[in-house]
Parts: C-alpha cells; structure tokens; sequence
C-alpha cells in the first residue's frame, strides 16, 4: 500500500473528531496549532519519547495501547505539576505496514486517551522508518504561580506516593514471559498498558496547597527520589514497610519492584509537616501513602523491614545505564 | 564513556546559558516547563522530526549544522504564520559514541540558532539509540487573530515566494557528491546546513496585514503550493519564468531544482490584489517576488517558459512517496 504523507495526515485529522478542543483556534492541517491560554494562567509544556525497542515491544504490546500510553506518560508530567492537560503534538515515524490495521488501533488507543485526558490532538508530524518512533508533546495549564515544581520540599516534610508501586514493572516480566496471547484486562498488565496518570489528584494537591514538591515516577522510586532531592537540596530517609507493594503472591520480589520499577506513573510529593492530617488516606479510590521525611544534607537513606539503614541506590531504569 | 542520563540532562542544561529566556518561568530540569502567554497573544505549538538517514546523514553533515537546523526546521512553521519564537523543547536519542565531541558541536549550533532566533531550551527528554533522532517542539507567539493560516487564499490573490528556491537541493547534491571536506561556508552549503527561516518578514507581513494566506517551503514548491491550495479552496497559476531559480552555473536543472527542492525554509504567501503594490522588491535584504495568482476551482497550472501551459505535479520530498 502506498500512501502520501498528506493522505496520512488526513487520516490523524480524522482520529481528532470529538476530542476535547476548548481553547484551540487552530488544529492540524497547517504550519502550526493556535492555543490560547486562559489569563492567569501558565502553560506547562512536556515531551517524551516513546521508542519501539526502547519503551514498548511491537510484536508485544497492542498497538492501541502504545497510542494510549504515549499520550499517558506526557500527561503524567502535567499531574506531576498540578496543571490540567489541553493540547498534544503528536510525531510519529513508522514503516509502511503499520499504516493499516496497526495505525488504526494506534488511534483507537490514542483517541480514547484524549478523550480521558481532556486533551486534544492538536498538530504533529508524520514520516516514514524502519522502526515506530513516537514522540509526544503535552500541553497543559495551571492557574500562575501554582505549579507544583520538585525544588519545593524542605527538611521536615513529609514524603508520599500514590497508588501501588512496582504494578506497571510486574506487568512488564509477565508481557515478556507470556508464551500465547495477553488477557489485556489483568490488572497488572492494565497498569503497564494503559496507565492512568494522577491528574485530578495532581490539580487537588496543587489547588489546596498541599504539595510543596511534586513529581511523577517514570523511572523508579530509587531514581527518582534522588531527583526531587537534587532539586530541592534536600536529603530523604524512607521506610521500605511503608512503601505500598504488590502483595507477595503477585511474584516477583515486591520491594525491588516498587523501589526499581518503571512506568508506574503515581505522583511523588511532599507536604509541610503541619498539613499532613490534610492528607486523605485515598483520593478518588487512590491509596495515599506517607512513606518517609525529608531531612537536611543530601543523604537518601533507606529503612529496611529488618530495622537496618542503607542507603537508596538508584537502580531504575537509565536509558544510558542499560548496559 | 558511561553517562546517565542525569549527567546528559546538565549537559544540555549549560548550553542554554545565554538564551533569550523571557517569560519561561521554570526551564529544564523538572517535570515540565512554564510558560507564560503575553496578554492578548495567542501560542504557536509546532513539532519537527529530525531524523539520521531521514532529515541528514551523521557522516556527511556537522554535527553543529544539524544542531542549527532542527530548531531552524521547527522555528520556520512559527515565522509562516507571523509569530515570534519564544522556547522550545528538543527530545534527542544518541548512541553512546555521540555524547562527545559530537554532542558539543551539536549543542554549539544548536545554541547558536536559540540565540538568533531569540527562543530559549526549556525542556525536553535524552535516551540512547542506535541513530541520532532529534524531534524539536518550537513554541512562538502571535498577536490574537494575526496568526496567518494556509486558508486565506481567495481567487485573484498574487502569489509571492521569498528568496531563491531550489538552493538547498543543491547544496545538498554537492554534499553528496564530495569526496572530502566540505567548506561550510559555500553559498549552496550555507543555505542548506544553516538555514534561516523568515522571521522578521513573516512578522512583518502579519503585522501589515499584506498575507491572506502563508506558509513555509519544506518539501518544495511543487508539494507545498498544493497544500496552501487545498487549504484555501482554489487553485493557482504559477509561471515558470518568475520562479527564482538558481543561476544555470551553479549546476543542476534550476526550474526542476526549485520546483521540487526541499529544504528552503522560504515563505510562500498570497497577498489580495490590491495591496499587490504594498509588497517591496526585497524586505531585509531578502527578495520577494511575485510567481503567479490564484485562481478559481481547485486546478494547479505551470506556465513553462515557452508558452506552453503543464499541470503542476508534486515531486517534492514526500517521505512516503520516496520509494
């Protein structure tokens, strides 16, 4: 099948159809998007890559799953600072035979998670390779001066994580282990596939100022932590029993899953000491953990079961650490 | 060489010293960045794929060139609707072997552009790959209701093109063609390895209110009038004659060369009949020339310099129509 680049772009335009499009003067089919931000507002923009053989496996993930989750993880970044997504660009490269069948499920995927999101497809870029490269801008809004940034915690506060860490890394092991066709509803590999980022608690955090620092995990609570630290100046002592695991029987060894694992997409944030009984223990069915403190100096310590201190080493996942 | 990717991220970090950093509340190193829209101003949102094998080839072009030219790329859709650049994020994926020398001269063009266009690093995402991938988000901004759109062509408007078309095509024919060394200085090479996208004069034109309808010229003038055309619902005539060519001397087939060179970065506007006289012979240093008119229905026509009259046929680059 032979297909010209305008054709294709037809194609996404069509994939736009009952998207979220608030605030969008102008959409795909020109030089650039029109966005027009709401006064009092800043714009939050994010982007991410998202590579055949480096984030996704094409002969193992669905493709309406990759073009969910590309659209999730630059979401995820507008939780991570309390905003509310508006707008995407969307680049993709992809080899001739991904234009049918493999395409339309890619939109498929890619639409539901617009609709979701509130977050409308608004232009891109389209060619042609060997391998499916994606990559994904957000755009998104907060009210000014209520961006939640990772540079705002100090010793004293309290730290906390979202939801159940180490999901999205188990669903993985079981996507690569799996011999026959996946059962995409399992609730493990739903958390790989189709993550679900924080947003209405993101803007709840920020709205309520809550969180003086907030970011989100993509990479592993052990390589992230120490970035919130970074840019805080700050140092963290945390609990291994407090961190919210998968339950033993799920496989897997539970607490390197949650401290190692990628792609879990939950918030990391922290809260002055005096509001921590502001904190809900879940909000809109999200478990809310406090799993630590922040101290002063820049020592990431961790607490283990056992009552022993090591310190957290950073084993997540590092594109430039991968071998 | 071992780096993680934190390391990479301080890396792009100190390149963006001395950029145009204006209204960007928060730049690199957090989960997204903040931006904030002048009162009554619109945001311009583009993306461009820049891609080793596709857009350049690692062992032919510099490293600085390409550093130049994807923001080039991407700050060109920004001068075609009459904005002005403000920030932009790069997502770059590089092997390992590249986060040397190549990365420094990268970045030093790259900061080179980002200072002339005046638009400042805010953000963006590193992994490894086996190819160099770049994808540039440029973020411009447009007076509300000035931004000019591929759409606002109407039968009568002149059709004007900026520059020489077909220079970079050539500049790019030599480079393929040379054994040794090039000179980046060459005139050809010049226009093809660090082009200069329209910016004041598409400002300019948005301003006076001169275009009815605009875009830039990425794939040649043979792919891209068809697109402003379609846009705007009508058809043109253009003639062979006043296309500015390159001069016979410089080799290649000049008309063929300017017809369906990509790369140009120039601008092709319509302008309404009678403001025709409003539009100079050159705006800063750069000609404007008029090529032909639009016309009703939606028919492309060429009128070849001895009389005869062709339809125009799209040869410009299209990546799916490439082999």
């Amino acid at each position: 099948m032979k297909t010209s680049e305008d054709a294709l772009i037809q194609k996404f335009r069509r994939a736009q159809a009952g998207d979220a499009r608030r605030q969008l003067q102008l959409g795909m089919g020109d030089d650039a998007a029109l966005f027009i931000t709401k006064r009092g507002y800043e714009t939050i923009l994010t982007c991410d890559w998202f590579l055949e053989g480096t984030h996704f496996l094409r002969d193992r993930h669905p493709a309406d799953s990759i073009g969910w989750k590309c659209l999730a993880r630059a979401v995820s970044d507008v939780a991570a600072m309390g905003g509310e997504p508006r707008c995407f660009l969307l680049s993709v490269a992809l080899p001739e035979s991904c234009i049918g069948k493999w395409l339309d499920e890619f939109l498929s995927g890619l639409r539901r998670a617009a609709r979701r999101f509130g977050c409308a497809l608004a232009g891109g870029d389209t060619t042609r390779r060997r391998d499916v490269l994606i990559n994904v801008t957000a755009v998104g809004e907060v009210r000014a001066g209520r961006g939640v940034l990772r540079s705002g915690a100090r010793p004293g506060d309290a730290l906390f994580v979202t939801g159940r860490l180490g999901e999205a890394q188990r669903g993985l092991q079981l996507i690569r282990q799996a011999k026959g066709r996946l059962r995409k509803n399992h609730p493990l590999l739903k958390k790989h596939l189709y993550p679900e980022p924080r947003l209405a608690l993101g803007q709840w955090l920020s709205e309520a100022r809550l969180a003086s620092a907030m970011m989100d995990l993509s990479d592993g609570l052990s390589s992230d932590l120490p970035r919130l630290c970074a840019a805080s100046k700050v140092g963290a002592k945390i609990e291994a029993a407090r961190i919210p695991t998968l339950a033993p029987e799920r496989g897997g060894d539970p607490l390197e899953l949650a401290l190692n694992g990628g792609d879990d997409y939950e918030l990391l944030f922290t809260v002055r000491r005096d509001k921590v009984g502001d904190v809900p223990r879940s909000f809109q069915g999200v478990p809310l953990a406090k799993i630590g403190t922040i101290i002063d100096g820049r020592s990431l310590q961790l607490m283990l079961p056992d009552g022993r201190e090591e310190t957290l080493v950073a084993g997540g996942w590092d594109p430039f650490r991968a071998t």
